[in-house]
């Protein structure tokens, strides 16, 4: 019988463009054209409209993808999937990780459930349905296919979903108009009423959609940023207004799996909730002392996916704080979660993106945390 | 014979102006005119020099506590000590901590060491001596006469001294200059080479040069903001132009002291070091549970007081950050060390200053934290 | 027969709380309790959220006048109208311009008009109004209360309305929707969709529409920032979440008018127009000479009013520009206004308002520009 | 005898890495590899250090560069200067503007000067010279021979010398002090007491000192940003750390030259002055009409290279701005130079770099401008 074999390499990057730690994975055979299926990382610069360093890096690393894999940098995407999240303030080390995946041939499945990968395209998704039940729908069959993929069928075996969407754009919006429909916002930010926030709030409604963390009944347009109730525990999503259809990454645990890594996660209270990451860590599998994750067992940690959205309410804990009138939110708010972060995991290589202000994206307050261990 | 009794009442505060938490304080008789000695706070805003909340809070406080002594606001600063920290990034709540001190009779001192508090001021510095040998060796002589105040004779009972000394100002660089003297920069920023930070470091190793933690020796002009080696681990200093003495106030522990409260300290080893954190409340008498604070115990927890200086390295633990090269830095910073902070405590009225790179304030890389329990 | 006799005064201001040249003026008398009509300045700080520099500001202005004309400072509002903007990036030199008004008894009108003020306050505005015809409609009927309390009939002899309406708030939406209402929008913010431009917006089609400058037949819930061919020319409207009322100052021309100014406007046709600040000028009477103002002339400007609303392109004369990408477009948006004014009036003390996206306060990326001289 | 044939053309950029404009003169046969002498240009984003959008620009730029010329990309720094500032805030459009120079064979001179241009490395400069007299004295040597490579003379001639010269660096700071050497300063910023504005400003008095502007006898280590009354009129210059020699390329007019162009310059009095920026235009010969541009004439502007650094006092004609508190300083005293040079020019592709503070680029409180006009 056929099963996975998934890894994943951290590499830290010394500017956008550097990709001398894929190369020197490439030279060492840790990653293969056939094996390599995602790049997921952190690129430094603001994270904001005007940050180039996420274009560059994303131009230098399909180049060279495109390079390895012998293919046009332009057909890179259909082969593996890019997720980079603008943006390293604070303690975040910009990285880059690389996620193989071989299917070997075995005797007969492991008796632990081992970390496996599966991905999905979506249907086209036409202007009028971002930040719909149109979005909705389609990221939650995606979702579905992406677990068949993974060879998933168990919804509580999904640990992370990272998802990309169309969003809006000021050619999409004619084009609807165009067309008598209407669309969600004219306001093209990531803002509370902006169409980007309404894109990733309806991709992780999707995904909760497909893992049954939300109910079909509950969900409407009127919902999406309304309902803070209604949220998945796993779904990490961002759109792009060049995109036409969604994509979807699911990343789970399979008893029919080869890999040397298991994933796990948890999600956090509130805003300042290291429990919650420890959990994470713990639900992953690494050994606790003393309730700290035991330093000796921490180099097997792979790596930390984690989100950290703005609280909506002033409030933390009973106690006032400004962060929601603060212009430098979106950063400062991402830097928080990766001193979260970095503070429990003891290392600044992790994935943390955010910065936004609510979100279905874990429970209202609170974050969601991914960890990934070797075995 | 005599014995202080210290208390410390900690109160967030809804906008800059709001005294309204301090008069319930006052109407409960809970500080009196006769027994407030300093008001220590961190203010809303952005903490930058066109941040006007720290500035309009220091009106209001002063107008507030004028009336409730009975005097002009004016005099104030010859009974009260203020210490205000601009900026609330994060996750820090706008609050004030007041501090009260009664002299009791009593028969015989205490066995447990319990809290006390000294202040002193120090000689006039002219604007010569602002970052150099001058500053230090007054500052270290009001640190001396603050620890006799206090009832201190050993250093190791000093848990945290506070000081505020001169800086520089464009005026008083010209007075200097007319009379043939240099100054230590003419950059009045709190940058590397900023006078605000010269006044800053030369403060803090007055404190250590008083406690024993710097050698006489080792001092000289050309070591201040060079010798990384030098520090001191419970200093936390200010500087403004607007002054022309040193004040200083030691907080630490005495057997002959009649508080309820007991104050600790200890250092973080680095910018992402929650043990650091730990240690602090633990060295003050906070009860640990399974390696964490116990949180029934935490009720106990009166207030934390913590540095957030960045890094002068781009590296930590081995990985790179870009911290050092962000325009946001002294705001990202310090919001950071509120994280740090917050995630120990589970609350966000922690006092945490900082943002600036690099300082004799603790060790090189890590920052200092002091907590204050009720026993 | 009775005639209004009106002037105006600018006073730079040191601090957000410097009430100095107000006090200079009352002792010379040229400020009296019963002529002081309105308050309009532009305050330090960011003009962000968490900017105390204009709260403190409205603060310390407030208790100055009620002290002044001896009442409490929550009852000033009833008589003195403050407009105050915060934020003074760049060459905006912080300061106050008072409003006085006199009745004067004349045998007969003047020959030529002169400047004359009037006031109204609005009909209550509930939340479901907010950015809507309901506000658009009762905006509109203040102004020409306002209008008829400057003895003005005529729409062309108007040439600077300042509106202030409500705009929305957490609790008043929470108000509205139990009502069964629906909102403009949950944004709380300024962007492109929230509801404190859809209020500002709503406030400049019902001055429009007061005017004549937009027909009742063009206006609809619809239209608001959609249409952007709808626009006044002399409107400058704010909002603020704990108005329960609109509140309209109209500054004209009236033969009937006993003043030694006059006030005059033009629009500037895009971000970059110089020449549409000159126009102003020169409509409101100042001498020009050679193509530009008349140095010698400038003594007799008073002051100049304007908004800098960046334009919803991203190109000026063809050619693409940033700013719609930048972060900071809000604080440069208003800086850029700032020295557009002064490199004309070859002064800093102007009031420049703006950095908000796209408004019916002006046409489709030009601004208002309105001057006022003295005869 | 020789004659030099300058010409410049003017791209915007529509990304960071856009060489179409570039590629279309090539195609057009408008630039060629060996007319190609310089690209100066803005590059878009913050101008800041984390702003990658100078960096990738550089980037694709030399490859571009050396794919044209035939040459590695590492080898291109030697046959053509490139000028890049970073930082597009506001109305500055992002653009390249290449510089060719062709040597023709002519009977006789002609008549009227025209633009010619001249280039010259200086001299390796150790860090221990940077920002004091050993730099100045290099730069003042290579303005000298970049003078006579342009043909030209006197020092009337010449109207822009744009300078490039090492800064410090970690790495340089050290190597100097372990020879025992001292450097200028520990900060390596562009703020009041940064290393990288000693470097630019000694460039400055370099260019002064060849061109008589400031006397040898007036300069030593101490006057460099001291004595503000020492400057130059046309040095506009820029530092680097990765650099070990000074690069300089003069712009002047000489009878010799066969250019269809002509360069002028002037300097404004303060921050607001649009009648310096009128006289830098005409200078160049742009026509005016009734005190301004004639807008028919403007077609014939090809560029205009202006400095906007912000003035060292908080004083703009007797009236105070918040410019020196704010910390966004840099980006918004950068912008507001691109307005006061586009509302003049009536175009947003001007050169206009800038946002530090105090300069001996240009007069105390003005700036630098210069203009290219085709005849």
């Amino acid at each position: 019988m056929k099963a996975q074999k998934v890894d994943m390499f951290v590499i830290p990057m010394a500017t956008p463009s550097d990709t001398t730690g894929l190369q020197k994975l490439a030279d060492a055979g840790k990653i293969k054209p056939d094996t390599l299926v995602a790049l997921v990382g952190k690129t430094e610069g603001t994270g904001q409209h005007d940050d180039w360093g996420r274009v560059w890096a994303d131009v230098a690393l399909r180049e060279w993808t495109g390079n390895f894999l012998g293919i046009p940098a332009g057909d890179v995407a259909q082969r593996v999937i890019f997720v980079l999240s603008g943006g390293c303030p604070g303690v975040i080390t910009p990285h880059i990780a690389a996620v193989t995946r071989e299917i070997v041939e075995v005797s007969d499945a492991g008796k632990e459930k081992r970390m496996v990968v599966g991905r999905a395209g979506s249907e086209p998704m036409p202007p009028e349905e971002v930040g719909r039940m149109g979005q909705i729908h389609k990221v939650a069959e995606a979702t579905k296919r992406a677990m068949a993929d993974a060879g998933l069928s168990d919804a509580s075996d999904v640990h992370l979903v990272m998802v990309k969407v169309p969003g809006l754009t000021v050619a999409s919006i004619r084009d609807a108009e165009s067309r008598g429909k209407t669309v969600v916002s004219h306001d093209l930010t990531f803002g509370p009423e902006g169409a980007g926030s309404y894109a990733n709030d309806a991709a992780a409604l999707g995904v909760g959609l497909a893992l049954g963390e939300v109910k079909e009944s509950a969900l409407s347009d009127e919902v999406v940023r309304r309902n803070w109730d209604l949220y998945s525990e796993v779904a990490m999503t961002s759109s792009g207004g060049e995109k036409r259809h969604g994509e979807v990454v699911v990343f789970g645990n399979s008893a029919g799996s080869q890999s040397a890594l298991t994933i796990g996660h948890a999600v956090t209270k509130d805003f300042i909730d290291a429990q919650g990451v420890r959990n994470a860590l713990r639900s992953a599998g690494v050994r606790f002392k003393d309730g700290l994750p035991d330093e000796a067992d921490l180099g097997r940690l792979v790596h930390v996916f984690a989100k950290s959205v703005i609280p909506g309410s002033d409030q933390v804990r009973g106690q006032r704080i400004t962060l929601l009138d603060d212009p430098d939110a979106y950063q400062i708010g991402k830097a928080l979660g990766g001193m979260l972060i970095a503070s429990v995991t003891g290392r600044t290589t992790n994935y943390v993106s955010g910065g936004e202000r609510n979100s279905h994206q874990g429970p209202p307050g609170g974050n969601i945390v991914a960890a990934v261990v070797r075995t």
